[in-house]
């Protein structure tokens, strides 16, 4: 029986997380119920934050937000001393409302839109992570028209395969992502934001993807990286201030995955570019890294109520939950497993194998397949699904106008939500019936 | 150039949907946006209701509203004298809300919680459709504790393979819904209520899955259905008041997609259900159906932005829109496919190849792969969505923070919000940052 850190056993056979009872969580809180670890997200951000500084002079975290953007995750991250990495104008506000200082914040995405680039102007963050040409006139209207200049760094597409699932392989040749690094467009960005008096030259940016197990594809990524600095460098004599290196840091949800501690791959990247710059006379920039579920992903588990259990002979037994797809879509959406167990009877032997329903009208609406529970699992017991920290809750949606459930945040004993429980009124708040309708 | 009905080209060469010019909704309302045609929702609606009142002296027509449940639409769709079927408190919370009369609402779900059966039986709804026996067991205690009684039918899993992708296939052996039907569950079922006294045993029902080409397997179904009832008859001398068939009926998204009339499976169940029940003597209950999407799914259109183009060369071209899987997630889920075009260039040839891409930071983000765009598909031009009514508002979600669209209802030339777009502060609403942590 695997358990995620803070995770422990206590005398009634109830799970615990950070001290805290689950089967206790769920009679305050109700089900579903999101749980963040604290002391798990603080020693993630730390072990991160002390990779980089062990590495490098000049090292750089900034937390992946879309993974899990909320405002108290912001402030914990941030108060680790990690930037804040955002993708829209919603995750760049809240990031805002939580207080964090703009020169933290670094904005990404591949379709930006007006609105969001002025925000991130308006507001001087960091930098702008440009993802295309059209992105780069914008920049430049909106700049100009606010009188304002900004950080811009290039995000690049080499052609690098992880060898994932292909909707989270971000990096390949035929992908939505970045500027083309082979077809001179990557270097064509440069050439534009040289020119340009209101877009500041500062970084080339790449994310290979999700779920890396292997630290081999950052080093050819620092290859491609470093390669591109030094075109720069002798074509344009300019040079960089940033190499960015994403994140895609693989997490352990079953027993199928592998997780490398995460200093492996800061210290391939560091040893790569040390080598790199030093045989290119390079002088060497601020690296950063971009971890999220890596961060955040195994300080969260999601309980559950069983609502009832169907047995089909000779087929299987299904158990069903109160959650599903409208608060984890990853199973329907990528066949994603997860670790799952009876925290209301943690003792006893998991030998039955069960099929962990939603509740939402879609046979595909499923948590997870083929679980081991205990053969007295039944209605009311508890259920735990482990490492649901990372794109569960930021996923969440209303289908079958289900509440996206509460999250609370466990740290030595004590509990405090950080995400209120939607309620109907809310989810049926934006509805409007026209006057000659009513 | 398939159009969906209310669809024309006006003398600007943009699309209009029921005389309302897609480019400037677009002005109006900001994109990303859902348009509703009222006048195809009503017809839609009257298409099923003559066809039922023309077959069955007592047909019965609920509108599933999972596929798009809003107040303004469940008055539309109730003004044509359908009832409602919801899967969730949140749906049964809107349509009372919307003024929906109880006796017109049943309700769904494989896993209902013991707050949504109290919902459903203080408003003592026309009926529950029951799943599982830990229901009937919850709904029996329920209404003790509240001294009502309620309607209940039994949902069936007979073993009907429809051909479609699996998540979708609602009726085979192995598949989370409803009672089995050959292991003798159904039958304990239908003895149990038949015991109760707050459980008033009402019909059978079956949804064997969606996007139905095929009219056949309805009759399969019928058989099923009345050999069932028949059983019921001969060994409990009980007579089903219902026998409701689901919905599943198909529409067209792409060429792909040749939808029958409606009416075809409405006569072959009419012609099966009437032969059986004549050879058993069976006397004719109430017959029912459950459209959702073939009621709302091609009276919905999506517009966006081109937010920006970015050619491959020799691999693709993408156009990024400044929508995604936040409001239209079916093409990352299931491989959805869908027309589209550029609603503001209706009159040139679209016949350049262009990927619609999401603004989500996540390569599988994308709305439609190789679509004809015309040549000159530039930023800021108007794309179209076709066939966007079900599961698209209905799955929507803040992935990457993204506020959910605005929708509005068109209808000769005049447009209302039915739907208000999701503001920043909507989205943060929920977030709470413990004192401590500030």
């Amino acid at each position: 029986m695997h358990l995620n850190s803070s995770m422990e056993i206590n005398e009634k056979g109830h799970l615990t997380i950070s001290g805290c009872d689950t089967v206790e969580l769920k009679k305050q809180y109700g089900t579903p119920l999101y749980v963040i670890d604290e002391n798990t997200v603080r020693s993630n951000c730390k072990k991160f934050k002390t990779a980089m500084d062990k590495y490098f002079d000049n090292g750089r975290v900034m937390y992946a937000s879309k993974a899990l953007n909320n405002k108290a995750i912001l402030k914990i991250v941030t108060s680790e001393g990690l930037g804040v990495d955002v993708v829209s104008g919603g995750e760049l506000y809240t990031a805002l409302q939580a207080g964090i200082s703009p020169d933290k914040i670094e904005l990404h995405g591949n379709s930006k839109t007006e609105e969001e680039i002025i925000m991130a102007v308006e507001n001087q963050i960091y930098c702008i992570i440009a993802d295309g040409f059209d992105e780069l006139d914008l920049i430049e209207k909106v700049c100009q028209r606010l009188n304002k200049k900004i950080n811009v760094t290039i995000r690049i597409r080499p052609n690098i395969d992880i060898h994932a699932h292909e909707a989270i392989q971000t990096a390949k040749m035929d992908c939505k992502f970045g500027f083309g690094l082979f077809d001179g467009q990557a270097f064509e960005a440069v050439k534009i934001i040289n020119k340009s008096n209101f877009m500041a030259l500062h970084g080339v940016h790449c994310h290979i993807g999700s779920q890396i197990f292997d630290e081999q594809p950052f080093e050819e990524l620092a290859n491609h990286i470093v390669d591109f600095a030094c075109d720069i460098k002798n074509n344009l004599n300019i040079l960089l201030d940033e190499f960015n290196f994403g994140g895609g840091f693989g997490v352990w949800y079953t027993d199928e995955d592998s997780p490398k501690d995460f200093e492996v791959f800061i210290k391939l990247i560091n040893k790569t570019v040390i080598d790199l710059c030093n045989k290119n006379n390079y002088p060497m920039p601020i690296v950063s890294i971009e971890p999220g579920r890596s961060i955040i992903g195994e300080a969260g588990t999601t309980l559950y109520n069983v609502n009832g259990l169907k047995e089909i002979k000779d087929v299987r037994t299904y158990c069903m939950s109160d959650g599903g797809m409208f608060e984890n879509i990853r199973t329907a959406l990528y066949g994603a497993k997860y670790t799952a167990y009876c925290a209301s009877k943690m003792n006893e032997k998991h030998n039955k194998l069960v099929s962990i329903a939603g509740k939402c009208c879609e046979s595909g609406d499923m948590i997870t397949w083929d679980t081991p529970m205990p053969e007295s699992l039944q209605v009311n017991d508890t259920i735990a699904v482990l490492t649901t920290g990372a794109y569960n809750y930021s996923m969440a949606n209303n289908y079958n106008r289900n509440p996206v459930p509460a999250m609370v945040l466990v740290k030595n004993g004590e509990s405090h939500i950080i995400a209120k429980r939607q309620t109907y009124e809310y989810i049926a708040l934006n509805d409007v019936i026209p006057d000659y309708l009513k």
